[in-house]
Protein backbone atom coordinates (compact mmCIF):
# COMPACT_ATOMS: atom_id res chain seq x y z
CA UNK A 1 0.00 0.00 0.00
CA UNK A 2 2.70 2.65 0.57
CA UNK A 3 4.10 1.63 -3.09
CA UNK A 4 0.72 2.59 -4.11
CA UNK A 5 0.44 6.28 -2.57
CA UNK A 6 4.62 6.75 -3.55
CA UNK A 7 3.17 6.00 -7.29
CA UNK A 8 0.37 8.44 -6.73
CA UNK A 9 2.71 10.84 -5.55
CA UNK A 10 5.36 10.00 -8.52
CA UNK A 11 2.90 10.72 -11.43
CA UNK A 12 1.27 13.90 -9.68
CA UNK A 13 4.98 15.35 -9.20
CA UNK A 14 5.32 14.45 -13.66
CA UNK A 15 1.68 15.94 -14.44
CA UNK A 16 3.18 19.19 -12.82
CA UNK A 17 0.97 19.72 -9.73
CA UNK A 18 3.19 18.02 -7.41
CA UNK A 19 5.30 20.32 -5.13
CA UNK A 20 2.75 23.37 -5.33
CA UNK A 21 -0.11 21.07 -4.57
CA UNK A 22 1.62 20.23 -1.45
CA UNK A 23 -0.40 21.50 1.67
CA UNK A 24 2.27 22.57 4.76
CA UNK A 25 1.15 19.41 6.94
CA UNK A 26 2.97 16.98 4.45
CA UNK A 27 6.22 17.28 6.79
CA UNK A 28 7.63 13.67 6.78
CA UNK A 29 10.44 14.60 9.67
CA UNK A 30 8.10 16.69 12.32
CA UNK A 31 8.49 15.53 16.18
CA UNK A 32 7.06 12.26 17.65
CA UNK A 33 3.75 12.78 19.60
CA UNK A 34 4.46 11.37 23.24
CA UNK A 35 3.82 7.67 24.42
CA UNK A 36 3.05 6.24 20.99
CA UNK A 37 5.59 7.90 19.02
CA UNK A 38 3.05 8.96 16.55
CA UNK A 39 4.51 11.19 13.43
CA UNK A 40 2.23 13.31 12.01
CA UNK A 41 1.86 11.80 8.17
CA UNK A 42 2.93 13.38 5.61
CA UNK A 43 -0.26 14.51 3.32
CA UNK A 44 -2.87 14.05 5.47
CA UNK A 45 -5.03 16.52 4.35
CA UNK A 46 -5.29 15.05 0.84
CA UNK A 47 -6.73 11.87 2.27
CA UNK A 48 -9.97 11.00 1.45
CA UNK A 49 -13.20 11.21 3.42
CA UNK A 50 -14.23 8.94 5.74
CA UNK A 51 -17.33 11.30 7.65
CA UNK A 52 -17.92 14.82 9.06
CA UNK A 53 -19.37 15.88 12.66
CA UNK A 54 -19.98 18.20 15.02
CA UNK A 55 -18.98 18.44 18.37
CA UNK A 56 -20.76 20.63 20.52
CA UNK A 57 -19.54 22.18 24.30
CA UNK A 58 -16.23 22.89 24.64
CA UNK A 59 -15.15 21.59 21.94
CA UNK A 60 -17.68 23.49 19.42
CA UNK A 61 -16.41 22.61 15.95
CA UNK A 62 -17.11 21.36 12.38
CA UNK A 63 -14.64 18.43 11.80
CA UNK A 64 -13.77 16.10 8.85
CA UNK A 65 -12.33 12.14 9.88
CA UNK A 66 -10.30 11.00 6.58
CA UNK A 67 -8.56 8.17 6.43
CA UNK A 68 -5.27 7.11 4.43
CA UNK A 69 -6.15 4.39 1.42
CA UNK A 70 -5.62 1.29 4.20
CA UNK A 71 -8.54 3.07 6.31
CA UNK A 72 -10.67 4.29 3.17
CA UNK A 73 -10.47 0.44 1.63
CA UNK A 74 -11.15 -1.14 5.13
CA UNK A 75 -13.87 1.07 5.79
CA UNK A 76 -15.62 0.21 2.15
CA UNK A 77 -15.11 -3.22 2.64
CA UNK A 78 -16.22 -3.46 6.43
CA UNK A 79 -13.11 -4.77 7.64
CA UNK A 80 -12.77 -5.34 11.11
CA UNK A 81 -10.50 -4.96 12.71
CA UNK A 82 -8.61 -2.61 10.56
CA UNK A 83 -5.20 -3.83 9.04
CA UNK A 84 -1.85 -2.77 10.14
CA UNK A 85 -1.12 0.05 8.29
CA UNK A 86 -4.78 2.12 8.70
CA UNK A 87 -4.20 5.87 9.65
CA UNK A 88 -7.41 7.44 10.51
CA UNK A 89 -7.15 11.65 10.65
CA UNK A 90 -9.48 13.96 12.94
CA UNK A 91 -9.34 17.37 11.70
CA UNK A 92 -11.75 20.07 13.25
CA UNK A 93 -12.68 23.70 12.69
CA UNK A 94 -14.13 26.57 14.67
CA UNK A 95 -18.04 26.79 14.22
CA UNK A 96 -18.77 29.72 13.06
CA UNK A 97 -22.38 31.16 11.55
CA UNK A 98 -21.66 32.27 7.77
CA UNK A 99 -23.12 35.67 7.48
CA UNK A 100 -22.87 35.78 3.89
CA UNK A 101 -24.94 32.38 3.54
CA UNK A 102 -27.78 33.68 6.49
CA UNK A 103 -27.72 37.22 4.28
CA UNK A 104 -29.07 34.91 1.37
CA UNK A 105 -31.24 32.97 2.43
CA UNK A 106 -32.56 35.76 5.21
CA UNK A 107 -32.43 33.65 8.63
CA UNK A 108 -29.92 31.93 10.59
CA UNK A 109 -29.21 28.75 8.51
CA UNK A 110 -25.52 28.16 7.73
CA UNK A 111 -22.70 27.17 9.98
CA UNK A 112 -19.20 26.91 8.35
CA UNK A 113 -15.44 26.02 9.04
CA UNK A 114 -13.33 28.89 11.01
CA UNK A 115 -9.80 28.77 11.51
CA UNK A 116 -8.89 25.52 12.42
CA UNK A 117 -9.31 24.32 16.33
CA UNK A 118 -8.93 21.75 18.58
CA UNK A 119 -5.87 20.16 16.59
CA UNK A 120 -5.24 17.31 14.26
CA UNK A 121 -5.45 13.80 15.87
CA UNK A 122 -4.49 10.26 14.78
CA UNK A 123 -5.43 7.06 15.17
CA UNK A 124 -2.14 4.58 13.62
CA UNK A 125 -3.00 0.97 13.83
CA UNK A 126 -0.44 -1.50 14.76
CA UNK A 127 -1.29 -4.16 15.90
CA UNK A 128 2.39 -5.80 17.50
CA UNK A 129 3.09 -2.16 18.04
CA UNK A 130 0.43 -1.23 20.12
CA UNK A 131 -0.94 -4.31 21.31
CA UNK A 132 -1.84 -3.05 24.58
CA UNK A 133 -4.22 -0.41 23.23
CA UNK A 134 -6.53 -2.13 21.30
CA UNK A 135 -3.33 -2.26 18.45
CA UNK A 136 -4.02 1.64 18.31
CA UNK A 137 -1.57 4.75 18.50
CA UNK A 138 -2.89 7.69 18.94
CA UNK A 139 -1.73 11.35 18.45
CA UNK A 140 -2.92 14.97 18.74
CA UNK A 141 -0.70 17.78 17.09
CA UNK A 142 -1.69 21.22 17.84
CA UNK A 143 -0.18 23.90 15.39
CA UNK A 144 1.97 20.77 14.28
CA UNK A 145 3.58 20.11 17.46
CA UNK A 146 2.09 17.10 19.57
CA UNK A 147 0.10 17.60 22.36
CA UNK A 148 1.67 16.39 26.31
CA UNK A 149 1.59 13.42 27.55
CA UNK A 150 -1.41 13.59 29.65
CA UNK A 151 -3.84 14.70 26.74
CA UNK A 152 -2.43 10.92 24.87
CA UNK A 153 -3.04 9.20 28.56
CA UNK A 154 -6.88 9.78 27.42
CA UNK A 155 -6.78 8.98 24.24
CA UNK A 156 -7.49 5.21 24.58
CA UNK A 157 -9.90 5.06 27.37
CA UNK A 158 -12.10 7.34 25.49
CA UNK A 159 -11.98 4.97 22.40
CA UNK A 160 -13.22 1.72 24.60
CA UNK A 161 -16.40 1.79 24.17
CA UNK A 162 -16.22 1.41 20.73
CA UNK A 163 -14.57 -1.48 20.98
CA UNK A 164 -16.98 -3.42 19.32
CA UNK A 165 -16.08 -1.43 16.24
CA UNK A 166 -12.30 -1.51 16.62
CA UNK A 167 -11.99 1.32 18.62
CA UNK A 168 -13.03 3.62 15.78
CA UNK A 169 -16.29 5.66 16.35
CA UNK A 170 -17.02 7.13 13.41
CA UNK A 171 -18.56 5.41 10.59
CA UNK A 172 -18.32 5.66 6.44
CA UNK A 173 -20.74 8.92 4.77
CA UNK A 174 -21.77 7.37 1.49
CA UNK B 1 -5.61 17.31 -15.84
CA UNK B 2 -8.33 15.19 -17.52
CA UNK B 3 -4.89 12.76 -18.67
CA UNK B 4 -3.61 13.40 -14.90
CA UNK B 5 -6.58 11.47 -13.33
CA UNK B 6 -7.19 8.62 -15.80
CA UNK B 7 -2.70 8.00 -15.06
CA UNK B 8 -3.78 7.97 -11.26
CA UNK B 9 -7.03 5.72 -12.08
CA UNK B 10 -4.80 3.59 -13.89
CA UNK B 11 -1.89 3.20 -10.93
CA UNK B 12 -4.82 2.23 -8.47
CA UNK B 13 -5.92 -0.48 -11.06
CA UNK B 14 -2.48 -2.21 -11.14
CA UNK B 15 -2.03 -1.82 -7.62
CA UNK B 16 -5.29 -4.37 -7.30
CA UNK B 17 -7.51 -1.88 -5.75
CA UNK B 18 -9.29 -0.20 -8.13
CA UNK B 19 -12.10 -1.46 -8.89
CA UNK B 20 -13.18 -2.66 -5.15
CA UNK B 21 -12.92 0.59 -3.99
CA UNK B 22 -14.65 2.56 -6.38
CA UNK B 23 -17.86 3.64 -4.65
CA UNK B 24 -21.24 3.16 -6.41
CA UNK B 25 -21.27 6.27 -7.26
CA UNK B 26 -18.76 6.74 -9.64
CA UNK B 27 -21.10 5.53 -12.99
CA UNK B 28 -19.59 7.96 -15.78
CA UNK B 29 -22.76 6.71 -17.94
CA UNK B 30 -25.67 8.75 -15.64
CA UNK B 31 -28.59 10.73 -16.64
CA UNK B 32 -27.67 14.75 -17.23
CA UNK B 33 -29.11 16.99 -15.17
CA UNK B 34 -32.17 19.65 -16.71
CA UNK B 35 -30.66 22.68 -18.22
CA UNK B 36 -26.95 22.71 -17.94
CA UNK B 37 -26.54 18.76 -18.92
CA UNK B 38 -24.47 17.71 -16.18
CA UNK B 39 -23.81 14.17 -15.69
CA UNK B 40 -22.51 12.98 -12.44
CA UNK B 41 -18.91 13.40 -12.44
CA UNK B 42 -17.12 9.52 -12.49
CA UNK B 43 -15.29 9.44 -8.67
CA UNK B 44 -16.53 12.15 -7.12
CA UNK B 45 -16.85 10.80 -3.81
CA UNK B 46 -12.85 10.16 -3.90
CA UNK B 47 -11.86 13.58 -4.35
CA UNK B 48 -10.18 15.26 -1.90
CA UNK B 49 -11.94 18.16 1.07
CA UNK B 50 -12.47 21.35 0.38
CA UNK B 51 -14.30 22.57 3.54
CA UNK B 52 -17.37 20.92 6.04
CA UNK B 53 -20.62 22.88 7.10
CA UNK B 54 -23.74 22.73 8.81
CA UNK B 55 -27.07 23.89 7.62
CA UNK B 56 -30.22 24.45 9.60
CA UNK B 57 -33.86 24.45 8.90
CA UNK B 58 -35.64 22.63 6.29
CA UNK B 59 -32.07 21.42 5.37
CA UNK B 60 -30.92 20.42 8.64
CA UNK B 61 -27.59 18.37 7.42
CA UNK B 62 -23.96 18.28 8.10
CA UNK B 63 -22.23 18.63 4.51
CA UNK B 64 -18.68 17.85 2.75
CA UNK B 65 -17.77 20.12 -0.58
CA UNK B 66 -14.97 18.35 -2.20
CA UNK B 67 -13.08 19.06 -5.20
CA UNK B 68 -11.64 17.63 -8.20
CA UNK B 69 -7.89 17.95 -8.67
CA UNK B 70 -8.00 20.90 -10.74
CA UNK B 71 -10.42 22.89 -7.78
CA UNK B 72 -8.30 21.80 -5.48
CA UNK B 73 -4.88 23.41 -7.32
CA UNK B 74 -7.08 26.80 -8.17
CA UNK B 75 -8.44 26.68 -3.77
CA UNK B 76 -4.91 26.39 -2.94
CA UNK B 77 -3.19 28.34 -4.91
CA UNK B 78 -6.26 31.01 -4.49
CA UNK B 79 -6.91 31.64 -8.08
CA UNK B 80 -9.72 33.35 -9.31
CA UNK B 81 -12.14 32.99 -11.18
CA UNK B 82 -12.30 29.26 -11.09
CA UNK B 83 -10.40 27.57 -14.20
CA UNK B 84 -11.97 25.84 -16.37
CA UNK B 85 -12.44 22.02 -15.76
CA UNK B 86 -13.27 23.35 -12.12
CA UNK B 87 -16.09 20.88 -11.06
CA UNK B 88 -17.07 21.00 -6.63
CA UNK B 89 -18.93 18.44 -5.32
CA UNK B 90 -21.61 18.86 -2.20
CA UNK B 91 -22.22 15.74 0.10
CA UNK B 92 -25.04 15.94 2.80
CA UNK B 93 -25.57 14.04 5.06
CA UNK B 94 -28.75 14.22 8.09
CA UNK B 95 -28.07 15.96 11.18
CA UNK B 96 -27.90 13.23 13.92
CA UNK B 97 -26.90 13.23 17.22
CA UNK B 98 -24.31 10.43 18.53
CA UNK B 99 -26.41 8.40 21.16
CA UNK B 100 -22.62 6.57 21.69
CA UNK B 101 -20.57 9.67 21.52
CA UNK B 102 -22.68 11.39 23.67
CA UNK B 103 -22.78 8.34 26.38
CA UNK B 104 -19.47 8.63 26.93
CA UNK B 105 -19.29 12.19 27.51
CA UNK B 106 -22.54 11.72 29.70
CA UNK B 107 -23.90 15.26 28.18
CA UNK B 108 -25.46 15.73 24.91
CA UNK B 109 -21.68 16.31 22.60
CA UNK B 110 -21.74 14.80 19.31
CA UNK B 111 -23.37 15.34 16.38
CA UNK B 112 -22.70 12.78 12.94
CA UNK B 113 -23.53 11.81 9.14
CA UNK B 114 -26.31 9.97 9.25
CA UNK B 115 -28.17 8.48 5.76
CA UNK B 116 -27.39 10.72 2.83
CA UNK B 117 -29.72 13.75 2.50
CA UNK B 118 -30.45 16.25 0.27
CA UNK B 119 -29.42 15.02 -2.50
CA UNK B 120 -25.31 15.55 -4.51
CA UNK B 121 -24.56 18.67 -6.14
CA UNK B 122 -22.00 20.19 -8.07
CA UNK B 123 -20.67 22.62 -9.91
CA UNK B 124 -19.08 22.74 -13.12
CA UNK B 125 -16.48 25.32 -14.26
CA UNK B 126 -16.43 25.84 -18.29
CA UNK B 127 -16.31 29.39 -19.18
CA UNK B 128 -17.32 29.01 -23.02
CA UNK B 129 -20.51 26.44 -22.52
CA UNK B 130 -21.70 28.16 -19.20
CA UNK B 131 -20.96 31.52 -20.24
CA UNK B 132 -24.68 32.64 -19.20
CA UNK B 133 -24.16 31.37 -15.79
CA UNK B 134 -21.02 32.84 -14.75
CA UNK B 135 -19.08 30.32 -16.49
CA UNK B 136 -20.75 27.50 -14.32
CA UNK B 137 -23.25 24.67 -14.51
CA UNK B 138 -25.36 23.43 -11.80
CA UNK B 139 -26.38 20.19 -11.10
CA UNK B 140 -28.51 17.94 -8.63
CA UNK B 141 -28.92 14.35 -8.13
CA UNK B 142 -30.85 12.60 -5.79
CA UNK B 143 -30.45 9.43 -5.40
CA UNK B 144 -28.45 9.25 -8.93
CA UNK B 145 -31.21 10.92 -10.44
CA UNK B 146 -31.65 14.17 -11.77
CA UNK B 147 -33.60 16.76 -10.10
CA UNK B 148 -35.82 18.45 -11.64
CA UNK B 149 -35.82 21.78 -14.07
CA UNK B 150 -37.30 23.93 -11.61
CA UNK B 151 -34.83 22.79 -9.40
CA UNK B 152 -32.00 23.41 -11.54
CA UNK B 153 -33.29 27.23 -11.87
CA UNK B 154 -32.63 28.07 -8.71
CA UNK B 155 -29.44 27.51 -8.70
CA UNK B 156 -27.21 30.85 -9.92
CA UNK B 157 -29.50 33.02 -8.74
CA UNK B 158 -28.58 31.86 -5.01
CA UNK B 159 -24.67 31.80 -6.07
CA UNK B 160 -24.54 35.27 -7.31
CA UNK B 161 -24.42 37.08 -4.08
CA UNK B 162 -20.73 34.81 -3.99
CA UNK B 163 -20.29 36.73 -7.49
CA UNK B 164 -16.58 38.37 -5.91
CA UNK B 165 -15.57 34.72 -5.29
CA UNK B 166 -16.69 33.48 -8.54
CA UNK B 167 -20.01 32.77 -7.18
CA UNK B 168 -18.21 30.07 -4.71
CA UNK B 169 -19.53 30.17 -1.49
CA UNK B 170 -17.15 27.52 0.52
CA UNK B 171 -13.78 28.64 1.59
CA UNK B 172 -10.97 26.07 1.66
CA UNK B 173 -10.51 25.12 5.30
CA UNK B 174 -6.74 24.51 6.18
Amino acid sequence: MRRLVFALVAVEALAGVGADMAPASAQADGEAAPIFGVKMPPGYRDWRLISVAREEGNLNDLRAILGNDVAIRAYREGQLPYPDGTIIARLAWDYVPSEENNKVFGRRQSWVAGPPKNGVQFMVKDSGKYASTGGWGFAQFNDGKPADEAVHNTCFSCHEPAKARDFVFTRYAP
